[in-house]
């Protein structure tokens, strides 16, 4: 946990008391009629559609606070969340965050956890209109419910692909994989030496950072509604691009061929996948937690993209009965297949 | 848990299995455009404004499993998430229910916990919109967050009760802390001699019953708005009559009176608190989870009140000098004061 000067522990403050500390998180949306302190929360929409989306991370599976700071883990925690609005070209506008802690945290420590969900609700025009705190038997319990909005036109589904589609991704992949890996290094080189300072290079601290602090890429967002670009499909690349693209295929009901060649992997991604001896393909493919966003289009918009830099093509939509393939640079035709799920 | 006679590993189906069981759920709300599948639910939203509140339920802290069959906890879960929609006298729409599971549980108690989350839903005419699921590292957690809406003129929030303004409940209090002890009761004597059977009979089946699988006072609801009832303030009774009282005492920055002798208890409640040597007012006071609904209104509406069965008016607004009193039965005036809080 981060060096904390001051301890309180929950116990004196309470949970009204907890309550009221988070209900002075001011609300920056006009549209927020009633935030924290009612039965419920009331707001305005001002688009025809509202989008919901929620998640739980919960310590030891989903996050290791011996190498996540707080400040990041809540920044993480609200980033991801609004990455599934984006992903459905809405705007996210209010959450809800709800905490469940054991009695090894302090009120400061719920702060900084705040502190960094309140950061990236800033970044984007978020408000934190809600939750619920109490205590757990073991560990620290996070579930978000993120609230957008978008009018029903605009709305991109993973459903929508049609074969002849382009399949591109904005920025690079495997990186937070490789981040990841990286910490588990230095906290493995931690516990044998407990005198020995993590390493993180600079080098190293990009991966770490695409890890520990994920960005939306809300600009590509803003773009392509600036553009009137139209994509088939969307969706955010959270368990890595192989399991992504099957969903998409899946909702689609089409198949799909993607170039290994034309996957953008970060320079600083391949330098330490070699020093790790793993194959950066298969970051990308199979490391997920990158965030960025995975979309198919129609070719004749493919110009459109030439002024927005950070844009790849990785390959194109297929009918159905064409399978789901990977050509490797090795000039191999391999089929991409589901991968079983992490969490259980 | 239930008298299972299959038992499959979450590790067999997997999360996406999980994902397409509950998928299967189907959605009713006609305002549901996408449910369960895509990065976010996206539905309408016919009235001015989107209410939203959420709830943590942590086994051991909010629920005993060895007395809390799985498909009454997912009822009460959904109902007193819903509970918090009708208390801002809105309309419950949809959920989304996200939980973490050990190993422990085996799918088929898993669909058993959402059987009974869905009978609730479709009472209330709610879709389950979204939702994620994952492994815990100890037990049961639950987070549910509901949506609703209501026209702004019609929303009735804690802070607008005046001087004068009457003070009522709907159906009895203290009725569900009573059940709990009897199923408190029932297990020690089970720990004592597990051969032992439970000894609910009649009378306790209404307490157990209020406690484990308490309902909304939606009818209520209706008839405020077809008889056209202005409130001045309502919120849930979730933590006991008293801490209820104080929080409205406090956002609307009055005080107030209430009568002992006018607090709704069921006869049953007395009879069980009798037996448990406890007092069946303290019980109402402090209880809580009884789901009632707590009022006020101007008394120039009190005979509006008069064709609706089961309102007690227990009380009136006082200027906020006056302080927050009771009258017991013996004619002695107390104060009302804040509880700690049990969670921490």
């Amino acid at each position: 946990m981060d060096n904390q000067q001051n301890r309180t522990e929950i116990a004196q403050l309470g949970e009204f008391g907890l309550i009221r500390k988070i209900k002075s998180l001011a609300n920056q949306n006009i549209d927020t009629i009633k935030g924290i302190g009612d039965d419920a929360a009331v707001f305005k929409v001002n688009r025809e559609n509202v989008l919901v989306s929620t998640d739980f991370l919960i310590e030891n599976i989903h996050f290791d606070l011996t190498y996540t700071p707080l400040k990041h883990l809540g920044y993480k925690a609200a980033i991801v969340n609004f990455s599934d609005i984006y992903a459905m070209n809405g705007t996210p506008k209010h959450i809800t965050v709800s905490i469940a802690i054991s009695n090894r945290f302090s009120v400061e420590a719920i702060e900084t956890l705040y502190s960094g969900i309140q950061l990236a609700c800033e970044k984007h025009g978020v408000d934190i209109i809600g939750g619920d705190t109490t205590s757990s038997e073991k560990g620290l319990i996070i579930s978000i419910t993120v609230i957008g909005e978008a009018n029903q036109k605009d709305i991109v589904y993973r459903n929508g692909a049609k074969p002849g589609d382009l399949i591109a991704v904005t920025g690079n992949l495997g990186a937070a994989y490789m981040g990841l890996h990286i910490l588990q290094r230095e906290k493995a080189v931690f516990i044998a030496n407990p005198e020995m300072q993590p390493e993180i290079d600079t080098n190293n601290a990009y991966l770490v950072e695409r890890f520990l602090k994920p960005e939306n890429p809300r600009s590509f967002i803003q773009f392509i509604n600036n553009e009137n670009i139209k994509l088939t499909s969307m969706m955010d690349v959270s368990d890595g691009l192989s399991s992504e693209l099957l969903h998409i295929a899946e909702q689609s009901n089409v198949g799909f061929e993607v170039f290994e060649a034309q996957i953008p992997i970060h320079p600083n991604t391949e330098a330490i996948a070699e020093q790790f001896k793993m194959d950066p393909t298969t970051c990308a493919l199979n490391g997920g937690e990158d965030y960025e966003l995975l979309f198919t289009f129609d070719p004749a918009f493919e110009s459109n993209f030439e002024s927005f830099e950070g844009i790849t093509i990785i390959g194109s939509i297929k009918p159905k009965d064409f399978g789901t393939k990977l050509h490797s640079k090795g000039k191999n035709l391999y089929d991409i297949k589901a991968q079983g799920w992490k969490s259980f």
